[in-house]
């Protein structure tokens, strides 16, 4: 398998301004995100203070991002990470697609807004999962309920609709109106909580006082919270912890943008994608 | 005397990005440095990786950044920080032209390439200064040697001539063919030491081995040593020691840019300025 010299998790703009900077000093990066780069900043109205780009709207923002890209020719692999474990000497980065190794990661993936459901946590792994394409071949012949957060999950549940022999998609966003292949849609419903029930079942429970039945949960949210996404990370209040240098604790493993705390602004995510850069750079010099 | 919510040191990236995020949220501000903005980017051949402005030559960023501050209706006032000093609820800043308060203050003076002279340091206040227009009362009926690092300090010099009773200007920079009024210039040679000579005189001494002595000897570069500018403040190994909030260890006062460390990256600045500002906001709404 290739091993990349630095895997760039995330494509908002701590993980663009990680990415031009290593390509720079001729790094072979992985860019793992969305084409689309980041759907906060297509969403902004009016950004005013990220110096140089006055008073521009998200969408022009988001285009003299992608210009930089393409001037630089760095390509985005289209792909989310579901866990990325340290090695010893390099990290394993399991993708919904694929899985990659790199000897040193930038994480910039942001938070996210949505809290875990009461039950969520407590049964990760137990009946809970958050990628349906890496966990898929464990639902052979059983069932499974699929909470999408955005139309990209509905692949993922048409793929483990392939596999498992029943698959519920649950979307929690607007205008999807038909079930993903293979999938039973539920619509009007919210989900609350998340239970055991009898017999290794587990149980969604929804706003209108019902509950749903299946061997396992999927929640697909854009964002993974960072301790369940790296083991051993450390995190305070939410946010992954970092020194000035966007070191972590995990020797290797830097972090940069809103997943490092407040303030959520562009120039402080692209500023510490630009150091979080240069000192994975630095720690590759010294290995 | 006015004072203002926000004093910004330096119009380099930090400072220019302080300034916009501070007036974007209401605060009256003062922004201290060069319309010319900063000579380290206007002689940087090409910049790369500031993410959104794809290999722009210095100049070309310069006019960027000029226009978003155009565009926020921000005004630089042309003046440099002499000295700064934490006055309690507020700080009062000597500059070279005229003297402000301000209730916070952002120090983004950037770094100096020039280091002290042997001596300059230990006679600091006892017969060497940094600032002409500051200590030129001290110099009536006395001489004076002034060595300036630009053109700029040429104003300086003649402005000290007006009071003291003889002054030398020994350029340090190319292209200055002319003394400034009311001094006589000094060609030909490079300081290169500063000792206390006989009779209450210093002695500035030269790469030739000859030696000139004078009551006062002046230092005049783009930038002085934090430790200068801002008694008091806790420096490491040369630069500024701040938190992840840019916050110094005197309270109200933060720092942003190649003043607190390396990496010395336009976006770096730029990121810090933007975490300052919005540090300083909160410090002053928490009065």
């Amino acid at each position: 398998m290739e091993r990349y010299d630095i895997a760039i998790i995330g494509t908002g703009p701590a993980g663009l301004e990680a990415a031009i900077t290593a390509k720079l000093r001729n790094k072979n990066i992985l860019l793992l995100g969305n084409e689309e780069l980041s759907t906060k900043i297509d969403s902004a109205h009016e950004i005013k203070n990220y110096l140089g780009l006055p008073n521009v709207s998200g969408s022009d923002m988001r285009s003299a991002f992608a210009g930089h890209l393409k001037a630089m020719d760095i390509s985005i692999t289209t792909d989310r990470a579901a866990a990325i474990y340290a090695m010893g000497d390099f990290f394993a980065i399991q993708g919904h697609a694929e899985n990659y190794e790199a000897s040193t990661v930038i994480l910039a993936t942001g938070v996210s807004a949505e809290k875990p459901f009461p039950g969520e946590k407590e049964n990760l792994g137990r009946g809970v999962s958050y990628c349906a394409t890496c966990d898929a071949s464990l639902y052979r012949g059983k069932s499974a309920i699929v909470v999408g957060y955005s139309a990209k999950e509905e692949t993922e549940a048409a793929f483990l609709a392939e596999i498992a022999d029943k698959v519920y998609y649950l979307p929690v966003y607007d205008g999807c109106d038909t079930a993903p292949a293979g999938t039973e849609l539920i619509t009007g419903v919210k989900p609350t909580a998340i239970e055991k029930a009898e017999g290794g079942l587990m149980a969604l429970k929804y706003d209108n006082g019902e509950t749903a039945e299946a061997n396992g949960i999927f929640i697909l949210r854009e964002n993974i919270a960072p301790t369940d996404l790296v083991p051993g990370l450390e995190i305070k209040d939410g946010h992954v912890v970092t020194d000035r240098k966007m070191a972590t604790n995990l020797a290797g493993l830097f972090a940069c943008g809103d997943i490092t705390g407040t303030p959520y602004q562009y120039a402080k995510a692209a500023g510490e994608g630009n150091v979080a850069a240069l000192s994975a750079v630095s720690f590759l010099s010294g290995k």
